[in-house]
């Protein structure tokens, strides 16, 4: 169920290998990545559950979990109005208007202006703090890798805010970040259940970690086996290929 | 330089495999374990240094510490006069009186009996919380095994402050316990700056987890590159045959 949409001169229309989906990205902009795709795979989402995704950029994270699970509803928290209305057109394209809904919001905002009633919070935020790393000189790319809209415990503190009682928060982010992860995450009663750590190939150090926390939950954590992204010849291991193809791991 | 030693009836004389030291080990109590060798190749000891480690069982972390390092000076604490007796033979035994010492003392009075003056502090330390897991109806077992005798958090409060500003912590744990170290790390200013998983095989969730912490220091945390135990058939992994009989890993 396709439509007709409007493409501007910056934009491409790319393929999101799963069940045909395509999302619209603008070249001068933040482009999603691998980070956002495992993410969709890792986050438990339950036949009829209500997801928000903080920092929804692109759109990628609703557009994938529409597709690989059966929430009933999925919204996308997004600061920048411009990369938001991008994202409504590839909902739109998509026909998906009716479970996924692109919110133009300072997330910050967000519990003033939302319910607390979500089952499941997935967020790919800023992964930089301000004062490490080469801020990008485009201010949209800068506030999509910098903490500048947002800290980490932003993200974690209204995350926690938007969820039921026993309600999902799962995040993707570097590992280095990891002390500040479990750190924030306790603050705010987010109770680290799952983590999952993926490295670009066997042998080698992670370079993206994945958890997902409960809500008010008991300490009591589960280590996913690891996922390799490379074989030894520089190509996608199978293993990464049915993540991009396949349904939600079932862990 | 070996001497004469007696062994009870119930004891053994094992091979540390490490520059021909040696270990007296009793069946009846807890034997060391491959994460004492993993800690022992992990943590960074310069050369002159200080060191404690926290629980010392039968003495193996400081007899490893003894070859591997060029520690001036290595202190075991160990709460259980029978264990601590045994380890000083085996120090006897491998003529290392004078860099070696066990001492018989409960860690949580460490704090007014020593001086925080160490440049290191390494720990294995029981690894069950009281209330989980079967407890060893034999008691010198079951001390090593659930913190019965000292929980998680003794161990780190204790062992920041027998550090000196920038000593440096390392302990060995499960997995699982990931959050609870980082939390309490964090709450007695030991910041995690290096981080290690071993993996029973390639593509496995990791069974064994290692930290260093920095006292004092800012957060900046390294993952090291990850260690397999076994190769598929089961046999260990050449990477791990070095760990046994190499020097200690330089990250």
């Amino acid at each position: 169920m396709k439509r007709d949409i409007l493409l501007k001169e910056t934009e491409r229309l790319d393929d999101l290998l799963c069940h045909g989906l395509k999302i619209i990205q603008d070249r001068e902009d933040f482009c999603f990545s691998l980070d956002a795709v495992l993410l969709a795979n890792f986050v438990t989402v339950k036949k009829g559950e209500r997801v928000i995704d903080l920092g929804t950029g692109s759109g990628v994270i609703p557009l994938l979990l529409s597709a690989k699970t059966g929430a009933s509803y999925i919204a996308g928290v997004e600061i920048q109005e411009r990369v938001a209305e991008r994202a409504r057109r590839s909902v739109r394209y998509n026909g998906l208007e009716e479970r996924v809904k692109i919110l133009t919001m300072d997330l910050k905002d967000a519990p003033q202006l939302l319910e607390n009633d979500f089952d499941v919070v997935v967020t790919n935020p800023p992964y930089m703090e301000v004062g490490r790393g080469f801020i990008n000189p485009q201010e949209s790319k800068a506030i999509s890798k910098h903490e500048i809209k947002c800290s980490l415990e932003d993200v974690i503190r209204v995350g926690a805010f938007l969820l039921k009682s026993k309600g999902r928060f799962a995040i993707v982010h570097k590992p280095e970040r990891l002390v500040d992860l479990m750190c924030l995450m306790r603050k705010y009663a987010l109770e680290p259940k799952k983590i999952k750590f993926a490295h670009p190939k066997v042998g080698k150090a992670p370079n993206i970690l994945l958890i997902e926390a409960l809500k008010g939950g008991k300490p009591q954590l589960k280590f996913c086996d690891p996922v390799y992204i490379h074989k030894e010849d520089g190509t996608y291991t199978d293993e990464l290929m049915g993540i991009f193809y396949g349904p939600q791991e079932k862990v």
